[in-house]
């Protein structure tokens, strides 16, 4: 912490800030500058609340040098994590696909998708049985019933089931079916949901809130490590910026800082991040060379037919063309396409 | 609805288009231009899934004309929405004070705050017992606890409490003791939530999510007033933008738009809004003359000891002063302090 | 300056970082926290390049604490600055209206709209010869012919002429037609003719970038300031946002931490800031409360046949109606409107 | 355009408004829908302003169903435009590298840097004579006795020059020293300017404006245009958000669509895009897989020591690395490295 004083502050204004530093049992560091003053405090800044300092006579700023992510930060934990499932492995130099309808519609539509996936070589399928709609006169997902499919459908076929849970009361019913659970946009800080992932045992896909700083993100996957779980990855999904080309801005510009700032798998998802499917592919090439895990990807076999979210599902035909322009790519970028 | 066509699309796609809306049992209207055609569309839209015309050649974009929300706007309801609870009203040509404290600390502090606030003539107190932070290691709110002190606090001075709800799990417990219910920031679309609070018989105060549009803010608060109740209050408490002067952007330009669009009550939080006490006086006023009706303002008798939020917080004295200031303005402005 | 050391750092990259920092001829304060240890710099660190410490071992990142405004900032020019123009002052408790159509349309309409503005006790018209317009093929002003209505119009009524400047070259005939020169938004950023006004003896109103922090539109007003022309004001008029309620956010939350930064007057444009006349007289008046120093607005006798931004220019009645408002206002909030 | 009529508008709201259109020469299509009408508008609307309309009785929005931009998009221009200068080819399934220093710092070090560029297959040197600085005390580039290096540095390598026109006082001396002109992001709608090289000879690249959508670039680029000159390619280099991972976010989402929109071909500023030169590899290989055309890139023989913007400059080792990498990715993205 750096306390920064005015241009005008007295020799007073700074003894007086000084001592309050001490009263906190911390040490004060003045350091008189060309212009200005300012006093660095060392001591175990987290045990008090500096707040009071801010409001003392002839200070301009508080400067925090401390991170408040301990365990999603990469500075305690430089070893990349890498998360299993009883299918696949997440990070650790795959690129891991991650695919599926938005929503469940029906046991025999999910059964296609998964052995579809499976013959190209996919171990996760992503779909949903509790969806989050802007509207609450749309289709809100199968619910319960959406699980019982999943189930079966994991059954029938091996894949790996990646869903969403969006209300504690459905905690129990999710992590039976999952074997990802996924944390969508809008509850990235709904702490009771955040609280409530960290004591499961199955690992979590945490997506970035819509106008989420890379510090909040990280601070929410810190409340799921924080209860316990370490098994946690993060995903970008597009932003809210001013643009007007679509509905979302696909940060891919995070991935670099996200990887330098923390050892947490980061996925992303070009289906809702352009909201449009034609410019799926583009983006999903864009991922993996800037250097992310893997990607979640929405497809259907008639997308112009899907329960939800059609404008942004791309078909069979066109995922077994990206998955092929995928994997010639890998390897030159050092992945594993999994 | 409207389909805009490409400026090269052939008569042939035109046709297409009109036989596509034609089979979803709706009337195709092609409007021929100087440089394309648009395809207007009339009958029952929001019965059928437009998705499929989006991808039809030649089409362009598809141009939404329906508004999405029924109860929160203002064409199906004209008159302004009053909101009622046993101490006081909001809406109806009053300004509302609602202040107190960040988070509950003791029953010595919150009776303390509470008389202040009823000799000042305000009859709504703001306190936190479940406090949604960044962080899972800073104070997270006294919990249950908080909540029994606060009826305490009621049955005692007789002012009405508004208090955060952030889990279903707790929904009876902070409604037995809420006078309002608050719904945060980071909840806005936490639909479980909203599902919940749309069933009691409690108003509800909403606030804005940090980069909520306009169109979903109002589309929250259909979740609640589609479940049954009609009490809603939305409440602008800053949103995250590139401004590098505040912790979040005070969106006071919203009043206008909103007060024209919809019937709700709007009531600003400057002390969120601004992030800093200096600067909540001067837009506790602009919030007044902009139209709002009402403030919400985080007092604590010595700020930099509070709990939480203290660098926000403003103390007895400001507060005096800033009600005897909008006790004056307010008639010119055509409301009632309240 | 104080360059934040990685957790992990050894004591040899500390050491490296102070000595690079003494053979620079500055100072080095190693301040070792509990969990890492920042350096503090001292001396005259604008004299040098600290780039190169950024890059290395076990840096983190550097914090700068001095401010890169001198001339626009507070700290050292403590008292407000005022305006003068041969018709009135702007600053110094004043409030301070400029009113007047978006571009010259004629010499009758000018003077009409100037004799109305004069009769109303307003002191300062503002109209556009050469109009920045996003489109090729839209109306872009009348250019030098413009300039001279405005001239004509201030030797009829003795009105002041506020009137922007786009380029270089027509720097002399602007800066002769003009008792108040205006950079435009777009060219807030434009350096060349930021360097051409600050030799300039007249005052500048400078807008405020479409995007720009509150530290990049003072560091504009600097090179103004810098040029030997100390008259300059500020001016806000929408930033750019998610919001889709306008085409711009009006950013009045900027008013009470610039007035807090810079002593320079601060003005509004609800107009620009709006886009929608409506919206025009709520947030003129709620830029008064928020302290602002004046307004920019547009107004014309028939603002759906102006030659440009009618949806956002108020009429005569509203305006009448506004500014008795803001006279009743006023000396509650210790402004005198002007 | 379309008019979207308030549900509750009366038929004689409806026909008051067809009216208004059919006097301004225009075709008027009333669309009575299930909950409202709309009014679909044929015949030329460019030629009128339909602003009167949008304060109408009864009319709620006018939605604008044409394109601004004629010259920049892709309806009239289906053929991508391929950029030539003597040494090279922009476009037309090229992928070509644009690098060198941010300023030009002496005849040596340029001469250096172009050589080296000229052994990695590099044609076309980046180098800024006038430089755009948010301070007026940074250094602001050698001026015109940079542009004189840059043409003895051309007429000793053979290298390309792409250099920056700030002003047009100094276009002539700019347009004789480049072979093409850069624009840069703060003159991105500068029209004086963009009007200037509108009638130049030699291609420009446009630089997007740090809040610019992805219309009001291309209307910048439709000044240029329609002046004339149809050498024009685009850069993106990073936009304003509220993130605060690095200074600007780099908006590779914007290739896919501006690439559907626009014919011009799409260059990505990794360094500006990212300011941190750790990121700049792997933003330009995603730029590459995204589907731009382009990349510029800010290299020096020691970043350190570089006059400005030294923390987004690559050195020489990583330059060539990642040039291999490029390399090898091309063929399979189709595209051929240059």
């Amino acid at each position: 912490m750096l306390v920064v004083m005015h241009l005008n502050a007295s020799q007073q204004n700074i003894d007086a800030v000084a001592k309050a530093i001490e009263s906190m049992g911390l040490q004060a560091h003045p350091l008189p500058g060309s212009t200005r003053t300012a006093i660095g405090i060392t001591g175990n800044i987290t045990a008090v609340d500096p707040n009071r300092l801010a409001s003392m006579e002839g200070v301009l700023e508080l400067v925090r040098v401390t991170r408040p992510y301990k365990l999603a930060g990469r500075e305690m934990h430089p070893d990349n994590t890498v998360v299993k499932t009883p299918q696949t492995t997440v990070g650790g130099g795959n690129f891991t696909l991650i695919a599926g309808p938005c929503s469940v519609e029906s046991e025999g539509l999910t059964v296609e998708i998964a052995e579809f996936l499976k013959s190209e070589g996919v171990h996760l399928l992503r779909a949903g049985a509790f969806k989050p709609r802007t509207s609450p006169y749309s289709f809100q997902g199968m619910g319960r019933e959406g699980l019982e499919i999943l189930k079966k459908v994991r059954a029938k076929t091996g894949i790996g089931i990646v869903t969403e849970l969006m209300d504690t009361e459905e905690a129990e019913a999710v992590e039976d079916a999952a074997d990802i659970i996924q944390i969508g946009t809008r509850n990235m800080q709904n702490y009771a949901l955040l609280r409530r992932v960290g004591k499961m045992k199955k690992p979590v896909l945490l997506k970035r809130g819509m106008s989420a700083t890379l510090e909040e993100w990280l601070m929410a996957a810190e409340y799921i490590l924080a209860g316990g779980n370490r098994q946690v990855m993060l995903c970008e999904r597009g932003v809210r910026t001013f643009n007007d080309h679509s509905r979302n801005t696909l940060d891919l510009s995070v991935v670099p800082p996200l990887q330098a700032t923390s050892h947490l798998p980061v996925l992303i998802d070009p289906s809702h991040g352009t909201g449009k499917r034609a410019y799926v592919p583009p983006m999903a090439l864009a991922s993996l060379a800037a250097g992310a895990d893997g990607l979640l990807l929405e497809i259907h076999p008639n997308p112009d037919k899907a329960a939800s979210d059609g404008l942004q599902t791309i078909d069979f035909a066109t995922f077994t063309k990206l998955r092929k322009t995928l994997g010639q790519l890998s390897p030159v970028l050092g992945k594993k396409l999994s």
